[in-house]
Order: C-alpha cells, then sequence, then structure tokens
C-alpha cells in the first residue's frame, strides 16, 4: 500500500482555511492603504480611526493565524511544498501586519496636511506612487492566494517605479521647500508619506518573493538582494 | 513512571544552539548599527560596505535560523514554554533582519550627508538618538537572551525618550532648513536618519515584547497598541 500521509482530508481542510485567513487579512490591509490614501486627499478623523481600528484588527488576525500555523506544523508534521506554504502564511501575515501599520503611519501624517496648500505635482506624484502601490499590494496578496509566479515576478519591475517616483516626488518636494520656506513644517509629511508607501511596496514585493519561494524553493535572500 | 518527553537531552541541546545562533545574528546587527552611526558621523565608503555586508549575513544567518526552528517544532513538538521560545527565535530573528536593512539605510543616508555642513544641534540631537537606540539594542537581544523580563519592561520607557527625541529633532532640522535655504536638500537626509533611528528603537521594543510575551504569555499586541 501507498504510504499516504498526504492528502488527508483534514489536514486539507486546515491549509485552505489557512489561505482564507490569509485572504481575509490582506482585504483589510487593502482597504486600510485605501482610506489611509482617502485621508491624505481629504482628511477626516474619522478614515484615520478606521485605518487605526484595520491596522488592530490586522494585529489580532494574524497574531492567530500564527498560532494556528505552528500548532499545524507541529501536529502534522508537513513536508515540502506544505511546509512552505504554512510557513508562508506566518510571514504574510507579519508582512500585512507591516502595512497595516505604515497606513497608520500614512493617515497620521495626512492628518499634520489637513488645511495646508500642498503643490499640485506633489498631490499628483503621490497619488500615482499610492495608486501603484495599492495595486502592488492586490498583486502580491493575489500571487499567494492564487500561487500565481507570474505575477509574483512582474512585482519586482513594478518596485522599481515606485522607486522613481520616489526619488521624483523627493525632488519636488524639496525644490517647493525651497520656494516656499514657510511650507516647511508640514512639507516635510509629504516626504515622509512618500517614504511609508514606499515602504509599502516593498512589503509587496517581499509578498511576492514568498510566492516565489514557496513555489520554487528559491531562496528570498537572492531577490531581496537584487535591488 | 513519569511521562518524560521532555528534557530530552538532544532536543535541550538544540534549543542551546538556537540562543547561540539568536546571539550570533544579535551580535552582527548591534555591530551594523554602530558602523552606521560612525558612517553618519564621518562618512566613509569601507563603512558602508561593512554595513551592507553585515545586512547581508543577518539575512543570510536568520534565514536558517528559521528553518531550524521550524524543522524542531515538527520533529519535536514542543509545547509551553519551549515552543513559545522557538516560535521568539523566529521572531526575533527577522526583527534583527529588519535592524540590520535599517542600519543599511542610515549608512546610505549618511553618504548624501557627505562634506555638507550639519548644524551643530542636529548632530547632538541626532547622536543621543544613536546613542539610546544602541543601548535599546543591547537591551532588546539580552532580554531575550537572558530571559530577563524587567530589562524587556524598561524598552517601553526608553522608547518614548527615543521619540522626544525624534520630535525634537525634526522641528530643529526644520527650523534650520527655514535658516538656510540651500540646506534642504541634504537637510531631509537627518529627518530620514531620525526616521530609521526610531524604527530601530520600534524594533528593539519589539524584542522585549517578544521576551515578555514568551515568559508570560501575556499578548504583544496589548502591548504594541499602549503606544
Amino acid at each position: 500500500m501507498e504510504r499516504k500521509k498526504y492528502p488527508r482530508i483534514l489536514f486539507r481542510k486546515r491549509l485552505r482555511e489557512l489561505k482564507e485567513d490569509v485572504n481575509e487579512i490582506g482585504q483589510i490591509a487593502i482597504q486600510a492603504h485605501k482610506n489611509a490614501i482617502k485621508a491624505f486627499n481629504n482628511y477626516d478623523k474619522d478614515l484615520l480611526d478606521d485605518v487605526t481600528k484595520a491596522r488592530d484588527k490586522i494585529e489580532e488576525l494574524s497574531f492567530h493565524l500564527e498560532r494556528k500555523c505552528i500548532s499545524i506544523i507541529a501536529s502534522e508534521q508537513p513536508v515540502a511544498m506544505d511546509l512552505r506554504f504554512i510557513e508562508a502564511c506566518i510571514k504574510v501575515g507579519s508582512h500585512l501586519k507591516r502595512i497595516g501599520s505604515l497606513s497608520v503611519n500614512i493617515a497620521e501624517a495626512a492628518k499634520n496636511l489637513k488645511g495646508e496648500e500642498i503643490p499640485a505635482r506633489s498631490m499628483e506624484d503621490l497619488n500615482h506612487m499610492a495608486n501603484l502601490v495599492q495595486m502592488m499590494l492586490s498583486k502580491g496578496l493575489y500571487s499567494f492566494i492564487d500561487q500565481n509566479m507570474d505575477m509574483a515576478r512582474e512585482l519586482r519591475h513594478d518596485d522599481d517605479k515606485v522607486d522613481d517616483l520616489f526619488d521624483q516626488s523627493l525632488e519636488n518636494v524639496t525644490s517647493s521647500m525651497f520656494q516656499n520656506k514657510d511650507s516647511i513644517s508640514y512639507m516635510i509629511y509629504l516626504l515622509f508619506i512618500a517614504r511609508f508607501l514606499e515602504r509599502i511596496a516593498d512589503r509587496a514585493v517581499s509578498l511576492g518573493d514568498r510566492t516565489i519561494f514557496m513555489i520554487t524553493c528559491e531562496k528570498p535572500k537572492k531577490l531581496e538582494l537584487k535591488k
């Protein structure tokens, strides 16, 4: 008789549940980022509260996800791709947690920009960045959920675009500060927001890298060092 | 006969090895941060290279640490404190990895400040912050290695000081920019360095929180949300 450690029906069910959990957390993170950008464009205390609540929810859910993953590893002793999938769930959970915190950072920075006059060019730069990042977040999440390597690989190129936009907005914000000294005290928050967006993009890339590692066993380190 | 799943000699040995691994990675991270600050005070390409190499080494070592931890969980099915210790090793590894990257960020930002005139006040603020952060890093690492709850708890208060210094340096840098428009293009890197230091301090706090959770089972989430 063939040694059939897997598939065990219950085990498969537990893996499916993990994927559903990751998807749930991912959707909350994507929404948190959207609301943070809304707050940047039109600050509103309720939006900041929404993003903060989302961050807390993500922390709680990813904490439970991690416990579940560890308990499955201990009780089922999965191997190969199954093991890598469970490990990936832990990592993806912690990336999503960080994306939640960075979204709160954006919404909080937006508070400092409320009512201030922001150069149209900087608004455009940052919204352009935010749109790319939003798309990268979805790609990162769905590349993992659907185990789609092509989508995961695209994220590296997307990230280059975000990096270019980051440099561009740094330059534009700096020259605006130069033209209008009075704007310095709040314009620095535009710099921070650009930086937060760039960090979220990095996390989206990490979601893709983890997906690639899960499927191919290609070490994320090598990928990460490419940049 | 008493059911003696633990202590098994080999199992204990493997746990000791994990602790040694964490300590090794921690020492490299502490040194990377020191070199990054040296580069800030007196930029030198070799220092940037050292920090980058340290970051790469940390990534490699923490990757192997994670594999080891997962394999111990799967093969030994540890419970309670032993399990929490192993999980903590994974988390601590990933915090140290992030500290390595942030150190590279500091050294790279320092490159942009090379040869520029930086106001003495800002140099003082940032060095003050860097010293506190250096001390927090050690505390974070040793609180985990020695399972010292008091040390772990102190980190929250240390972090408040770092946050105050961050606000202070933000204010000082902004007012220097205001006085000397030509400085804006490089002074923004001081803001970024302040932010990187603040992020490293947060990671040091996370090391302490993880230690507390490992010992008391008190959820890190609650602690994290306190700020």
